[in-house]
């Protein structure tokens, strides 16, 4: 049971220490209280931990400080969906909101190789007017005799060209807690030209400790990759790891699931189930169509596999787009085989703007539908109810 | 290798005499000669079968009554995409064409169970401007103890209903060999109303003596779903079963793969694979979206997860729709959870146009672009290499 | 409900008169006998199908006629174990039992390719002391394009070279009805020299008219393959069609499972079920480690992988091997790589009877362990229950 | 290419220095030096790195200080078997020698609850004979909200009490580079009365950092575990990870494979995958079979599917048996089910010994018939060329 208070509510006030007395007398409730500081105001939150089934809900809200009472099911506690429950599914950093409702496309590098082409990609976006984009430095290789990222060397000029050609928002993937602190003192020198967010690798979405680590500190928001060989609940909860220690700014990202049914494709693509983490979760999704696809192969209307598969994510409500792009595939250190080329890149973004004209025109239609004929099948009561459908 | 003949040729012909002569004077070749009968003209095709990698395609295309010279891969030899292959990728049946170019809706009963619901079926399809369904009459059921569909019985009425509500085509599953002549039996008998697509279901995509049956006659095309526990190769292979026994109306149909990683899908989503089979064949391609969902969930816009996976397909290019509706969900026979209710069908139809609205705006898109820059990397030949690419 | 009638006792029976009228009054409740004549007696049993909850047993036992009943749970109803299900989990064919306490190992020829192959094989069966083998007629292949079996021309020499072998029974996968007659007219044509096991393939194991077909006819007894792509569970209720209709001597196949996770095998092998089949029905287990390995690569044991795998199944209580060997494995028309040579029979046959031992002397320990220390745990009751575990 | 060096060469020897001043003019060539200090003699070999291809083996063989060259194929360069490849597959600790030749059995606690349960634990393994166990300390759970383990905190006691019953090595997870440094500290408190082997669990297979990180230590072997869901040579390669850094004491373990074709089991078993680890490294093969088949179903002849799943590793050469074993598994705070009872104890390690026995009399066997006739085909050489097919 999660209990929402007045916002800017403060330890000090006469009705918070009410609560907290009251609170404090459950038989065998634990609390854990979360704080959030944003720009305009601090949201304080109450968890009530334990058997919380024989409290009533109403009790609650007639406390001192508490504006809404949210009654949680077991699963995906902090970031899930539950029933009646109004929190925010967005976030917002470096200026740029992310969530269910908006859409970034972040293309750059899977692993940066040389500062020509961090620059050049970095140009391409800028004149393409885009700011976020992907740029690896820490890249976990399934053999350790493989190429394994230029690591913290390569970050200074990354950040200082993100600055210069206005990329706000940088995805880079890092494999170890000391990363973090890597990114944050070659941010700190180079002045914080740009914002990172850290993005765990499917080969650790459940390394715990990790991501105990990453939900500590508040400053960057989290990429999260599923997973590629466990459920689409197993990298849910993953999730929660993040969140149940504090930082609840975590993207959810999709990426493909490792089986030879999805052939000739490298992954199985499972952009399907961006919709349903947006039922299940109130997560932002990402969808990485270069992982997934892993080739430049085109269909016969001569499309990428590559951008049918974005446009598949983006026409079902995908909200950010990690995509390689390359100056010079053939000589990229990683992944070439995946990258689109940089002259790619205008048609790419039309593309996806396409796809996603097209679902702003489907949810217009289905609140047309759903105005009109209001069923107990389409309330926000009965999607809440559908988190419990396994 | 393929020698297409001049159209209209007869084996009367002098020059079809002398071409036929001559090949007979290749070593080690065999010859398998198909004759498609078409509304304005007969074509024929000539395969040779053996090692004709010393056979030169100039001196074939120098031959009497050859037009055409096509080298087959060694994979989906009919069917297949080859390199410098501009064979058709449509047929025409009842009037309407079914290609890779064309898009059609077959909504309809998964299973019929009442004849009054077959009825209000058809009407909700007239009075959407639909002429394409579905109807289950041999369903293949899990265990031997559940309902197994009413087989021939439901057929007259079936017929008759489609007749006059202007039904054209029918996507009917088959099961056995004898359900063909059943099928014929019951449209003659009513007067061809109507005309059948032959379904085969996921569960016999390798019942290969089925196949060839169904391959050996012309009359009705036929729909081959993919097989859920099997590879996308091997359900392109089985295919060649039935174009090599000589029917090539084959629509190729997407359902979901069988396993636990699609959760909470009841199959994993593979629309992503909409542009391979493209790719790799000439077939159009279906998608079941009701199959591979499997519940009528929404995500939080209010769109069932089924109308996402559906406008997925639609905007990569899908070419047929089968979709579950049923009046009464809750009392259909098979399926009812994954039946869309039919009051929900302009809604759906609508969905879909704005998918393929978007899917064409996608292809007028990237012809711009390819006529801006042709890149060899963006002609037909070089997508044609992708057949072999694994 | 099962209702297991005194042996022996026949339709014009006083008693089963009595019975049958009884019976015919219950509301609501189908009756369907299975009579199966034994050498020595004849069984009678009655299902009745509906809702059975309200029937007492203990009326039911009172009833003429009637030696026990079982009352059955909803899975595998003819084939499974129930509780306090004492029927037999065996039968017999040319004098060989085929039960979950035996063990036969039918080595032979993945598919026939000429008469001398097939020659020195039986010849190399009989000289060590083998009584059963494996011949594939009918080959259903990928491609249409691969060799498919000569069918129906080598089944002569086959059936003549058992009979003059003293090979009793021959395991033959069946692709289509016709193939049972063509069998039966063979085996009638040379003097029923010999018995055949109708084998259903993995590709085939949901073609569920060819089930009932098969089911149909009691003269041949069965082994039904796994189906490689889906769940255990499924292919257990296909075997019941083949039940249902009446045939009840079926033996049940373990292959391995389509997925990349099995490399470098070239299926997953599932050989671990084989406790789990042998729990939930009464059927015999057959394992077939050449298809599940593929391949003839050995350990550093100098053990190949396919004698590592029977040993595994057959110490678990497997109670059929299925294997391919071959007098010159370069030269079979299908899966030569993975056949064993003739001349490593001898060695293969030690193998497996040292994993038979070992089998034994767990059964013996785990009945001293059993009888020394009786827990509910151990009984058959709480066995019978695991029926409905998931 | 890997120069196996005469032992007990130091660096300060001429011989030594002469050879290295030769290694340095190899063009493109870098040098990887691995010193393994055993109790007898001191072990070197320096790894040639880059493109060895124009080297030759003999001139390097006469270079002074080589003992022995081995050209390695590209794949598991460490721990992989190669050509002429006699280097050892075996390691010591604690005076028990862990290798392809042996077997261990570890029983014990999945997760340590009370100390109370972990006496009881001790106890009974030394009244049947062990001296190695389980003891989980860090347990990584899928969701954030279950018990985590009472990590460092059980460390002294589990420590005192392994020294109290004689265990010498308990197989303990780590998930955290951190916990090496609390297991090192406990054990100096406590006196060093056992030894550990840390344990890199499922989840953490593609953590490299924690890999690297493990690897960079030689006090401790490492047991680790195939990832549930990457293939089996993904996971070869991440015990590359380990050896590369320097600690070449890897037991590689298999558990199962995450997919519903496994069901009712908790995985799909893997062990199988036994001779094919033994054929692809020097690495010995550890099972665990709780995890794998997570419950207690026993099939007809009273036997756990769980021994069953055992007895089938064992039988095909597993070298150590990772099992849980609880006092009280109703009251077990980590997978309770798939616990056996402590009074099983005596019947499990019964049961492997009979499995273990056909084993060995499984290879006398194959050794019989290889020294009988010796066919290339059966040869080492021949054998490790198997490391190459795929």
């Amino acid at each position: 049971m999660i209990l929402i208070l007045t916002p800017n509510i403060e330890p000090e006030n006469d009705s918070y220490k009410q609560l907290m007395a009251h609170l404090a007398r459950l038989q065998d409730i634990q609390l854990r209280v979360h704080r959030e500081h944003g720009t305009e105001q601090t949201l304080t939150e109450i968890y009530l931990i334990g058997n919380t089934s024989s409290i009533s809900a109403d009790d609650m809200k007639g406390l001192p400080g508490v504006e809404r009472v949210v009654r949680v099911s077991e699963e995906y506690r902090v970031l899930g969906r539950h029933r009646d429950d109004d929190r925010p599914s967005h976030f917002d950093y470096q200026g740029l909101r992310f969530g269910q409702g908006t859409l970034h496309v972040s293309a750059g590098l899977c692993a940066v190789d040389t500062m020509e082409h961090v620059e050049i990609m970095m140009r391409a976006l800028r004149d393409n007017g885009q700011v976020c984009t992907r740029m690896g430095a820490y890249k976990p290789r399934t053999s350790p005799y493989s190429f394994q990222g230029h690591g913290k060397n390569c970050l200074p000029y990354v950040f200082d060209l993100a600055g210069k050609y206005g990329i706000k928002v940088i995805a880079m993937e890092v494999t170890h807690e000391s990363h973090i602190d890597e990114i944050r003192e070659a941010l700190r020198r180079t002045g914080n030209p740009t914002g990172v967010m850290l993005q765990i690798g499917t080969r650790n979405t459940q390394n715990f400790e990790l991501l105990k680590i990453v939900g500590r500190q508040q400053e960057f928001p989290v990429l999260l990759k599923r997973g590629f060989g466990i459920t689409l609940s197993e990298s849910l909860h993953a999730a929660e790891y993040l969140a149940s220690e504090g930082n609840r700014k975590v993207v959810f990202g999709l990426r493909g699931v490792k089986t030879n049914m999805g052939d000739p494709h490298r992954n199985f693509l499972d952009f399907a189930h961006v919709p349903v983490v947006k039922r299940l979760t109130r997560m932002p999704v990402c969808i990485d169509p270069s992982h997934a696809v892993g080739s430049r192969s085109c269909g016969p209307e001569r499309i990428p596999d590559l951008m049918h598969a974005t446009a598949q994510g983006v026409i079902a409500g995908a909200n950010m787009v990690l995509v390689d792009f390359h100056p010079v595939p053939d000589r990229a250190l990683v992944d070439g085989p995946q990258a689109l080329l940089l002259e790619e890149l205008p048609h790419f973004l039309e593309d996806v703007r396409i796809a996603r004209e097209a679902f702003e025109k489907r949810v217009a239609l289905a609140e047309r539908y759903a105005s009109r004929d209001k069923t107990e099948a389409q309330t926000p009561v009965a999607i809440a109810v559908q988190n419990r459908e396994r």
